[in-house]
């Protein structure tokens, strides 16, 4: 029985969105798992019971604090011990859930994992992968946001976390690893760059070489890895692209009657395109190399995006993920070492 | 009266889709200004004839060789000195003409510039700006590849020199500049664009400080300082959004009779999304910083782009962009310093 803590209070619609993941999760779950909602105990049974579930679908454990999202998040850990990130990550150190998923302030999560589980052995830095849609289904983009500031070794074990969750929890075989960089010869990029594209070429991945800034939404390679500060900005800007499109065609609609009239049909189509876009849709992004199972989802997660995120904790138990990633590290670090 | 020259054998439509933009904007002309095309005489005479020009709209400056546009920059200023590229650089070196326009080889254009024109007094790395579209307009962009690793005094001068290619070429007034980062305080990202925030808000500049991922394509600011490694990645992964979204629509397409008939009117919108998101068609990239008028095109860039890319020099040289540039890196380096 794998047992998720899920984040009841995180989130623009929580709640309400994150009980009916939950609830969703529950209706269609194919493996054996039980559901912890932490939160505001009130609240959440409000909840259940404005969607008329029986409380005994879940375990309520309640957390007296919540994170806000614009909070900053080392204040935010050293004030609120009791606050629903605290709490659910608490659970897991405990050894009594073993995965936490939150929609809540992302640093927080972030911060509060790496405090609280630390990091598994091996792994120098743990990154948040997220999925991205392409041309040919989804890419496992990483980091976004973890690491502003990278080492060679830390995109080598970026590469090699993004290959085992790629092969593992996406089920891609043999999964193509390729490093953002601006030029596809070995030669291109920065110092940095070029020094993990060496390593990559040793480490125990299908490594394709340098991708650039074109190949991501071609669907080029199933892992692209890049630093937490290129990542955050690609994956803020696809964030964009939605609005932007709908501007664009706002214009078009008051600049031509043909436009009035295949309005619907685009708004239809932008409809489909923003749930492509949406990353939460694809179950949330897992911090990869922390000593648990922590998933930070979109703070806009839709009851859907929240089922997905519980699929995917579920599988990253399931497979023993993090077993696999301290496996392959460990036998890497002597790899590189030799 | 203002002197371009114009690579006639650069890109890949070249020399007819050349000749064609400069033709356009001879037509159009509102400036006095005179174009050279440069490139294999006889080529561009055919091309002439073909389009029924008389060759006394332009002069024709022989070059009996061409740079491939996956050839490796400095190889080929080494071995070919007299590719159009680096002959049309040269008319410019000595003085007999104002601005040098290539859809050809970008690197090979970046080296010859920076080899053959230098740096303007007071600039420590010359940048290539861009301008990509947004909800409000279109927003200057850089640097997208000169520079794959900057420190802060590069991001700072990168400020100063595209909000005065804002102003003055593209007539914002007051052009606001960020700086592209993963977080809007000042205290996000790495070091250096710490670093290179602080320097910003000492600078001459309208900064609104730092701007992320999301407000490129929202229009935010006027002009987005980053690195070229970030710039250029941000600006490839921009031009694969519309061979994205085609494959989402064809998949749509064939998926329903609803979008099946909707296909002609998606068709234009999506004609008229690569025309916003093809930033050639606001004129090339100027590589700004260099002692001279050197500008960049895209290697598809349509006689339409060509014809911008002309008026881009022509208002570099006109606004006397260099003299502006120098004058205020000049002061302003003394501001830094004290």
């Amino acid at each position: 029985m794998i047992r998720i803590a899920l984040d009841a209070m995180g989130g623009d619609y929580a709640p309400g969105s994150v009980v009916e993941g939950a609830f969703l999760a529950y209706q269609k779950k194919t493996d054996d798992f039980k559901i912890t909602l932490v939160g505001e105990k009130e609240k959440i049974e409000k909840e259940l019971l404005r969607l008329n579930l029986r409380n005994s679908f879940f375990t309520i454990e309640n957390a007296t604090e919540n994170v806000r999202m614009e909070e900053i998040p080392t204040e935010a850990l050293k004030e609120k011990k009791n606050s629903s990130i605290a709490v659910g990550t608490r659970l897991q150190k405990e050894n009594k859930v073993d995965a936490f998923i939150s929609s809540g302030n992302t640093g927080a999560v972030m911060a509060t994992s790496l405090l609280t589980l630390g990091r598994l052995e091996g792994v120098a830095r743990p990154a948040i992968a997220t999925c991205l849609p392409t041309e040919k289904g989804v890419v496992v983009f990483l980091d976004v946001g973890a690491n502003a500031e990278c080492k060679a070794i830390n995109l080598y074990q970026f590469g090699v976390m993004g290959s085992i969750y790629a092969s593992h929890v996406l089920k891609k075989e043999f999964p193509k690893v390729g490093l953002l960089s601006i030029g596809e010869e070995s030669t291109k990029g920065t110092e940095i760059v070029q020094e993990a594209h060496k390593l990559l070429e040793k480490g125990p991945v299908n490594f394709v070489g340098n991708v650039e800034g074109t190949d991501v939404l071609k669907g080029t390679c199933d892992v692209v890895v890049t630093d937490g500060f290129v990542g955050n900005i690609v994956l803020k800007f696809t964030e964009s692209i939605d609005g932007f499109l709908t501007s664009l065609v706002h214009k078009r609609v008051k600049q031509s009657l043909l436009f009035r009239f295949g309005a619907f049909l685009l708004k239809i189509s932008l409809r489909d395109l923003r749930k492509v876009l949406d990353y939460a849709e694809y179950g949330g992004a897992p911090l990869l190399g922390v000593n648990g199972v922590s998933i930070i989802c979109h703070g806009k997660s839709s009851p859907k995006a929240i089922q997905n995120a519980i699929k995917v904790g579920v599988d990253m138990v399931k497979e023993k993920v993090n077993q696999v990633i301290q496996e392959k590290l460990a036998n890497n670090n002597n790899l590189i070492r030799g």
